[in-house]
Order: C-alpha cells, then sequence, then structure tokens
C-alpha cells in the first residue's frame, strides 16, 4: 500500500482529514513537520507518492506556506489531485480531573488561538496564552504539566491521553478548512472539476489583472478564488493563485490556460481535480 | 505629547518604526499586545490617539489580523493616516559569548522564523526550533536559558542585554515592511497619495471584481494592492482590500467611491494618506 504524508505530529486535523474524509489507515500515514516537508517528501517520491496538506481556511484565510511552496519550491509535476472541505472544531482539552478555574495556562498554535480568541478573553480571562507549533506539541506538553490546558483535535484529546474539558470552543461557527491531496499524477476529468494555477504579474503591468479577468469572463469560466501573494523580490509585486471551475482537459480552460501562458511572465498550473461537493 | 500606541512588547519591528522612522521619543510609546490590541485601543481613544501597526510584509504577505481587525473590528471613524516602509534584517541574538556551535535552541516568532528557514537548515541543523508569541519575547527567553538563541531585532538584543551572534540572516534580501499609522482625523491631500478601501462582494456575484476592476481603468485609477479576504462566513466568500493611488479629495477617487458604494454589498473607506517613498 502506497503511504501518505500529512502535516504532523499525530493528532492534526491534517491528520483527522486523512483518516476520516480520506479513509486513509493510520498505518499508511507518515507525519512531516511542516507542509512544505509534506510537498517536499512528494516532489521527491522517495518516502510517499502523495501527501495532505491544508490550502485555505474560512476563517484564516489562505495557508500561505502551501501555496508558496507549491509555487516556488516544488518541479511543475507536483499537482492538486482532490480537495477536501472539513469542518473545524476546536476543543480545550487538558489532564483527567481539571477544572477550568484550575487552567493558568494555555497552550495552542498561534492560529487555533486565533480562532478562539472570544472563548479565551471569556471563559478563561486569567490564564497566559502560549504559543506551540502545533495543536499536537500543544496537547503533549498539557499532558505534562500542571494546571495547563491545550487547544487541540478530538483525535489529539484520545491519542495524548486527555479530556475534553469544553468543545467547540471556535468563535465562528462556520469554520471549515480546505485541504489538498497532492501527487505527481494529473485526476480524471470527472466533469465537476476545478483548476488551480498561479498567475504571475510584472510591477509594470497595473493592468493585467483586469485582462486576466476579462478573458475569465469572455469564456464564461467561474472563479472560486483569487488570492494574491507576493514574489518576494519586491513589496508591491505579487502572483495571484486562481482557482477556476473546470478541467483542463475542458476545451474552453485548455485555451484559457494556453492565452494566459501568452500574456504573462509565468503561469504556473496546479492541477485539475474533482470538485468537493 | 500624545501617545502613539504600538505592537509591543519592547524591541520589536513596529517600535523600531515609530522610534526611527516616525521619530517618536520613546516615552510617548505604549507598548500593546497584539495589533488588533493596538486597533482597539485606538478606537477607545482613552488612552492613546494613534498607533502603528504592520500591514504587509513583501515576503510573508500582508498581515491578517490588522487587516481584518479593522474591516471588522473597528468603527468607521478608525484611517489609515500614513505609511512607513521599512527594512527588515533579523540577527541571531545570544547571551555574551555563545557560540553558535553552543546553540540547542532557537527561540522565534514562527513568521521571523519562516523568513529565516534556510540559514537555520544550514547553519544551525541540530537546534530545536521553538514558537514564541513575539521575536521580544524569544529575546527574553534566551537570555534566561542556557544553550539558547532568539532571532530577534538589534533593538531587542540591546533591551535583553543579549549580542548578536550573526547580523541579516533572512533568506530574501528584499524583505521589507510596510507599517501604518492609524488614528481617527484624515490626513491631508499632498498630491502623491494612496486610498485604502475594503469591498465586500456576495458569493453570488463571481463577476463582480472585473467589474470594480473595469471602474479603476475607466477613470485611469493605479492599484497598488489587492488582496482577498474571507469574510468569515462561508468558505469562498471574500471580501478585498485594494490600495489605490489618489486622495478620496481627488474628484475621480470620489466618484470612483461613490460608485462603488452602488454597486457592492459594503465597501469600507480605510483612508487617504501620503505615499512612501
Amino acid at each position: 500500500m502506497e503511504k501518505t504524508g500529512y502535516l504532523g505530529p499525530r493528532g492534526t486535523f491534517s491528520e483527522e482529514a486523512a483518516l476520516s474524509a480520506l479513509k486513509i489507515n493510520e498505518n499508511n500515514l507518515v507525519s512531516y513537520p511542516s507542509a512544505a516537508a509534506v510537498i517536499k517528501a512528494v516532489d521527491d517520491g522517495d518516502v510517499i507518492k502523495q501527501g495532505i496538506v491544508p490550502l485555505e481556511n474560512s476563517i484564516e484565510g489562505s495557508v500561505n506556506v502551501t501555496l508558496d511552496t507549491l509555487v516556488f519550491d516544488s518541479s511543475d509535476e507536483v499537482l492538486i489531485q482532490k480537495e477536501i472541505v472539513s469542518n473545524i472544531h476546536h476543543n480545550l482539552i487538558a489532564p483527567a480531573k481539571t477544572s477550568i478555574n484550575d487552567i493558568k495556562r494555555v497552550y495552542s498554535h498561534p492560529q487555533a488561538a486565533a480562532q478562539c480568541r472570544k472563548y479565551i478573553k471569556n471563559k478563561l480571562p486569567r490564564a497566559d496564552v502560549i504559543a506551540s507549533s502545533s495543536t499536537a506539541e500543544a496537547a503533549k506538553i498539557a499532558y505534562e504539566q500542571n494546571n495547563s490546558a491545550a487547544i487541540g483535535t478530538k483525535l489529539a484529546s484520545k491519542l495524548y491521553d486527555l479530556e475534553q474539558i469544553d468543545n467547540n470552543i471556535e468563535d465562528f461557527k462556520e469554520n471549515k478548512t480546505r485541504f489538498v491531496l497532492i501527487g505527481k499524477e494529473q485526476a480524471k476529468r470527472t466533469g465537476e472539476d476545478k483548476t488551480s494555477i498561479a498567475c504571475f504579474i510584472k510591477k509594470d503591468q497595473p493592468g493585467m489583472l483586469l485582462q486576466i479577468l476579462q478573458e475569465f469572463a469572455d469564456r464564461d469560466i467561474n472563479l472560486t478564488k483569487i488570492q494574491s501573494r507576493p514574489t518576494k523580490k519586491a513589496l508591491g509585486e505579487y502572483y495571484f493563485w486562481i482557482d477556476l471551475e473546470g478541467h483542463i482537459k475542458d476545451e474552453i480552460v485548455g485555451d484559457l490556460l494556453d492565452c494566459l501562458k501568452h500574456k504573462l511572465r509565468k503561469v504556473r498550473f496546479l492541477g485539475s481535480y474533482p470538485r468537493s461537493k
């Protein structure tokens, strides 16, 4: 059985998505310390042939390291093969018999803490919020210390032998993360697909974004995401990550991509894949 | 003298920018634990009348908490009054007589660590990188522990009595941050200005971004930044933060804003202010 890489350590939302949405057996999962490391390992192809990484969250927005690693630091062979949209619920987890009033320190990945800002302010006004590099690491530390809790997944509470003091503590209830499965094979056309591309615009082309969008409108192609990211070369110089409806094998999509390649400095094709329902 | 709030604790890039670019005396600076707290304090107006917060970095992109707090969690009275573009240099700082070979732990804000990824991989391959909530907090912890260093500003190394083991350790040399000064008065027109707005588009208006950009093109108004951010209501529903050249008192800019207000669900005017050179 082929192995699948995920953003670890154990107990992360990426692992939850791999286990529940992709139905991958835990023995076939390999943990990596960062989304960049997952993508690099897929690109190398020695240990894993595919990987699951977070792409965007409905509250926090795009996961920049995923976008930038795919666009700048991986070969053109690495493609998105599938998207998985998961509901995100945060939980306050702590060693057994901890009462919420005992909690002096809350360990959390900064993004998870940001998503529970109001809850922490109301329910844990006197606790210190301490940054950790993942929700799972936070759980590990909370297990080892007194008067400490973590913000983490249900999976993390099981793995690290903690109890759920409180559930669904996120400030915004419509909290979803879109993960993508990446690999080196192009997913087949299903008729209900999406395509991701990155469009590089030179600094002296201020009207180019308008021209790009006009090409979409002329072909009646819907954009589902547009995200500007710095090219890392100069402040104010951007590339645009664009998700559109359709598959590269659809004639109008193939035609659009050819047209954009002529107009722009660079277009990175990032894969066509079935749309999540 | 009026007090100015900044994203603290002491030793951050925000404090450096306030001291050196804005020439504010350190006695008139008030530290806040987050960009959101600075903006809220300006909005309340009790302690400070103005504040300095980071808006975007040439490598990491927009500072989402600044954008979102201005757009969602502050009154319409809070406006950008000035932009300040500063060069960002990261330094490896540690207690006196620490050699780079002794360093087992590097404390860093995750964003600073991300900007020095290659340096850490090459020069400190065996060190653990540990997340802290600010570069200044990282410096404080490094001072208290053996075999530890922090990634921080020159100002932090002075404040926390550390030495610079290595300078300018950032991976990308063109590393700049754009800070903004916020307050409740509208900056006067200088003839070389910028205006920031947030445009809310409904989910069922996929062609609206094209229409917005067409209004800019029709008036020959240059965009200098366009950033999509989630509305926090549904995955795939965005607002667009747009910076444009011109001042709201310029006739064509005023006319553009009136037109956008008619077309869109909501437009938040975020201020007109002199362009940084």
